[in-house]
């Protein structure tokens, strides 16, 4: 089949070189923005004199007749058409004759190929926005019943201090809330509109570019158009926040992972969201946390790849670039797909808070209470205080209980010897109580501390901001 | 030597330990920020009754005299205090003594250490902009200059349309531009203030966070205790960001070792910035450019580095976190000094016009604008018209001539058995002009094309730009 | 649908975990591996007595008759039997009855999938390594013809020494010499059985491995149960040694586009593998070298993609690991494709030696010559010979005149001044000729050097290394 | 300070050039095989007449005095001389004059830089090797004394069989032995000797590489000068084979922070390789498995710089290369620290036994073994048997006992309505003894299992491997 750009050359292109170099296997999923972009192109051109009314007519009935094709799975992408512009450029002109052949006037594959796949990037990242907003709502929803459920708050994987479940939650979406700001700001960064650049230098038929821009709902048109044609930033901003979200994903799927093992049993998971093993029928395994781990290596892997591709490119546009496509289409994929299920899977898992509380009494977790407790009613340093616990903590393990366990007269033998304090005595009953696992949780009530109060304000100020968030979301170009 | 933590260890720790845990050897450049962040803390425990106003006098006065002796270089790291954090906390209190022990009251080295880190990232990512921007200003210095050079616009390294030289370097500054805009982005998204989260629940001093916020100029604390010592985003942030620079720096260096090659010969760099060889006379070496294009690698991998470290931890601090410093610090460093350079080398290489000009008369540049006049004056499709300018070109070639060389006769020969137009001896002769190469460029004039107009109206608007962003560059914490 | 492994779940798998978890859109792919295995798996079942020789013909027939199937695309892979195991099992149960629930004992699905996998990757290994050494023959034979063509070997991209075109192959060459090094060894490291490892511990069943191991073409079985489900080497040896690979063809076509730059113009491809643009006609743009540049990105993100998988895995088999075989299928598959066409564009381009030639004479590529004539005919040292020539060749720029282009009277009068030699006058007449482009490549006749015959040397021991390496190849495992 | 290849430039390098580009900050860790390099180059150039012998006693009297204040720190390294080979040679010439001048006849800084830097490569793959052979050691002399201590056998972090903790650490060692095999073999691959490829296509004076090359311990002289100056695939090799030793690592550092855990306690490390909190007296954490883990991510990293350096880079030598020198030094310290320090950490743990077997009787291990015994004792077809032993746990369950507890009568009550079986009575008291765990672990006995005489034999193979490989290990070049 002859190419459009074939003019000049000698001999047909190889089947060999049509496989190769064609990407039309995957950017077909580009067709709603090439059609959309398309017809804003020819509304264009219109207005600038280059088409008439009835060209433009042929044009825009004849590209929604093909975009009702495409939505059916009745068109057909032949390989030798390259890509998804040509394919729609020639299946047009096919149909409505001359007026089609008029449509590539004022614009190139390079500016065209930079708006439809900017208009996809930009919608996905909206298109995620919204998944992880649904996510946060559930994980809060779910925080907000455990603000009291003590369990181990880990350092090192090791017991460290009481929290509630729900504040461990609002680390979560903290994370989240993160990955939401910074897809936002790609989206803001770069919601510009790169058509009428023309192959890298512009066009001389006085393209409307203000026009296409606020049509398409874009801030404004790109600035330079050598730069509009080489600039892939903005796939790989939309790479880098889902390698970024990814990697949240993976701490907390190692966290589900961790938590309904035998010897955690914190958490388990519903029949639905789980699996079982080809021969051993005592098996449930957490198969979904750990491909939600495990994708991080794609999203980190698709982040390399365009990062790779666009090293030491010389301007302006580059076949090179073609390797773009398929790492975001997978990256974007992925990630939408691995939100819903993470997000199915915290609805329909249990909580099992009475396993939380009985680890909850391993590892002395309120030992920094003890030494707080030396520095505020007895006036030691912390430094001193931090030595001391350490010694009462050797105590409580002689007695083979936990500290959070020791009577007011135990803490009195075990402090006796180790600090002069004149109303050791009667201190030690306060001590004893503050020492409790859900005392020591409630202590920590400075800002974002885990006291449930505190937490309770931290689950509030995520839904206040989730709710802006979700009312501020940019509106998709395309549905 | 024994170690703050070491109360209830039995055994001291091994030689081999310290040396594979130790983190002074690198964080000690953190010594601003820690002392920094401990006077802050250190007031607002005075604010808040756990110190005194004599015992804060002391701690700040220590505090002073330490950084005028890291500054100067007396004061020693050893290898056994661990890190930064332990080693100004333990240098403090052997010379003031008790009231050293209670600095470290209501913080824990895991708030203490994002406190840090943050603002060593968020003061690195100020000087980043800055120099961005100074690279920007000489750039668009350049460009000025040189908004009617003409030289080859490239697609695929092959000779394209004709562009002037200043509209190749402000698409130098689009991306530019869009660094700036990402720095600024991740320095209002991170800058939240992490102190106060103590180890990862919180204190329950009732630390005054939004004082120490407000002191260290950070946009408000941090939400939530747990995520505040576990998140590295803003580090990520700050890699990906000199990952994308970097990127773009090696485009540049790419043009710029083309086009200081024989085979170009665009630029001539001076000689205090380019190298000879040890055995090849005759050689002047475009060292500097193939290293700043070789220092992506160094920048890719350090995102790399970091996202793997994070990837699947579980809540809340881990140990592994420690690798993030370095990364970060080498990024930061390569950055600096590759703007420096790379502005010095623009600034002193010298533009050869006469060979720009030379090049842009093969490949037929204007080829484009024929066949956008056989659309314009004559009224033939597009598709069309490249099919004619195809066969124009065959023409001029078996002249051995370049198609801006043609005579308008020459022209009306070509032309004449390929398409039909009444008056086509009349057009020839406008055609001719509009084909030679000063007249293709300029005829791009469309918003963002390449006529001079439209390069000055861009260089205005990134200047005008750069002004702003200059302005608006936030304070930085630490002087 | 209910799962082989249902038993005791309460609950079916949701529809979004069924196409979350699903590897049987991808792992299809190793249908042929799957059976090949199965039908050794029954046989071996048979000589230990686990089936009887009615049995095993059933399920040898029903797994032929699948096989049947699915080369000719009449079987159906859905969704919800997760996996090409679980499919095949399935479809042969549902065929020949309980014979085929007994196909499964004595193994897991963990062991199964890294027998699959592994000769999947061994094989593909064996097909990449014929592909690099039928394009080393092409790239031989092109050599075998241009040892006396002369082109500027360059460093820095600046002209340096001449060499010959044939050598500058050979240098390709020996880098695709160490990548077929690459793949014969992780073949031989990799080449072991790991099926009767079961889930993670062995069986119970006294599999005999050794007779499987031999079967199917292994050195050994796999020395330890547990690391053979968890272990992924193989497959990232092959990711690492195809990105190497990819690195090398990156320069490979980073040099074809050069080359077919108008700058250079050292080659032309042919009309076949080389491609236009969609506006403008005079453009033949190498698309293919640009892309195959571009497929490093992917090559290198799929190592990191399994790298990132693998980071910190708990032993033994876990889900995550399941990422690892698109990212293998993806390189193995542009690999293949990527050898094909790079052989097929060099067999097909055209070598332009006059182009080659005229580009020679820039830059006074002898002057390394002077400086060894110095030292060896005139005893200077070799630093005070570098001085020397350096002002010679600012003689020769003077005269605007290449160093080759001088003549004995002018070497002359550009020397006298610089160095005493008796007899300078009788001398430079030698030296005129040693300062020629042709003497200067012969010169370099060191072993491994330039010179014609030394690169007819190289040719002939690639030949004769490429002949024993094709002979030595792995047989396949199925075909 | 004038550069040795000045000669022609006009000014000059400015001081930020000197900064930027000068490697000898790093490089000067190859002062040992730079010297080494060079006395047997000058041994050479006297063979072949161009030093005579009292030049060369200089000259090697010169170089051994500069190593000996090298070794002693009595050299300095000024930043003008750009790196360790103009460092030294030039310190050389000004202490023995006009003959230091001749040294670098007939070698290039190209060819000598492939030299020194291969050299430490695989000096450094050896002394790698020696360490891992040394960890396999001690993880092989713990593991003998574990093979029969039980411990649950996991999958997806779940219990799946029982298993003794030699089989486990011998699965480590597998791992670890497929490390020394990658070293091995990227040893043997790049033992390929460069020198005398001069600047990047030989040199004229018939240097004697294959005297060079025997002096120095290569298996030959490198092929092709212009690949031997391009080549770094002897560093990638290396790079590659540290990222996946750090893989390793990272998946056992990963199973000792679990270990060590409240929740696991299968370990307590020893007080000399474990931390404690700053501020949580009671912590004991596992900082060492954790740095071990997070090393990965800068073992990964820098293995993607170079990838990334290299990636379409024209041949033959470009500055960029400089970029490969860091990133391998920090992978080689890295690992040689990370092995000494698992290794220490491993010796001075200690195994809990009692907390593993506690472990084991969680989660029905021996549920493979009923379906087993089905199979095999009853002629149940396995996919039966894997049914009926889930509703034997379901049994279980219900009565809060393990599966290894049930009596032969509850078996008997389990199995009578699930299968028809003629003796149940009499099997059931068999099968009891088959499902206790020791039973379970004993019975798998394959080839690889986990049965204590299968563990027996796998320590014994890699005893004999080990001690073959550690006396194969290849010669150091240099000590």
């Amino acid at each position: 089949m002859a190419k459009l750009w074939a003019g000049r050359f000698g001999a047909d292109p190889s089947a060999l070189l049509d496989k190769f170099n064609a990407s039309i296997t995957f950017d077909k999923k580009l067709w709603r923005y090439d059609i959309l972009g398309s017809i804003t192109h020819a509304r264009m051109l219109e207005r600038i004199g280059v088409l008439d009314s009835n060209e433009l007519a042929l044009i825009e009935s004849g590209l929604q007749e093909i975009a009702r094709e495409i939505e059916h799975g009745e068109f057909s992408f032949p390989i030798e058409l390259e890509d998804i512009h040509m394919a729609i450029e020639s299946a047009l002109t096919s149909r409505i004759g001359e007026a089609g052949k008029k449509l590539h006037t004022a614009r190139s594959r390079n500016d065209q190929v930079a708006l439809d796949f900017r208009m996809y990037v930009l919608d996905s990242s909206v298109q995620i926005m919204s998944k992880i907003l649904a996510l946060i709502d559930t994980l809060l929803a779910i925080a907000s019943k455990h603000t009291t459920t003590l369990l181990p708050g880990m350092t090192h994987l090791q017991h460290a201090q009481p929290v509630n479940f729900g504040f461990h939650l609002v680390a979560w979406c903290a994370s989240l809330r993160r990955d939401v700001e910074r897809l936002e700001s790609l989206h803001t960064r770069n919601n510009l509109m790169p058509l009428g650049s023309g192959a890298l230098a512009g066009t001389p038929y006085g393209n409307d570019r203000e026009w296409i821009s606020e049509q398409l709902g874009f801030r404004a048109p790109t600035l330079n158009a050598m730069d509009s044609v080489s600039d892939r930033d903005f796939a790989l901003d939309l790479l880098y926040a889902l390698a970024m979200l990814g990697m949240h994903i993976s701490r907390m799927a190692e966290e589900l992972v961790l938590w309904s093992s035998s010897e955690f049993g914190f958490i388990r998971l519903s029949d639905e969201y789980a699996t079982g093993s080809s021969i051993m029928p005592q098996k449930k395994n957490p198969d979904v946390p750990e491909l939600l781990r495990g994708k991080s290596g794609r999203l980190y892997g698709n982040l390399t790849r365009l990062l790779v591709v666009m090293k030491s490119l010389p301007l302006a546009y580059n076949k090179d670039t073609q390797e773009d496509k398929e790492a975001v289409f997978d990256s974007v994929e992925t990630t939408l797909l691995s939100l819903e299920i993470l997000q199915a899977l915290c609805e329909s898992m249990s909580i099992e808070k009475s396993a939380m509380l009985k680890a909850t009494k391993m590892g002395h977790l309120s030992a920094t209470d003890l030494a707080d407790f030396l520095v505020q009613e007895c006036g030691v340093a912390f430094r001193e205080a931090h030595h001391i616990t350490g010694r009462v903590i050797a105590y409580a393990e002689s007695k083979s209980r936990d500290l959070s366990e020791l009577s007011p007269k135990e803490l009195e033998s075990a402090l006796r010897p180790l600090v002069q304090i004149q109303n050791l005595a009667t201190l030690t009953s306060s001590l004893a109580k503050k020492l409790s696992l859900e005392s020591s949780m409630q202590a920590r009530k400075s800002l974002g501390g885990t006291s449930t109060k505190q937490t309770k304000s931290q689950i509030a100020a995520l839904r206040s901001w989730a709710k802006k968030a979700h009312k501020h979301l940019p509106t998709l170009k395309a549905h």
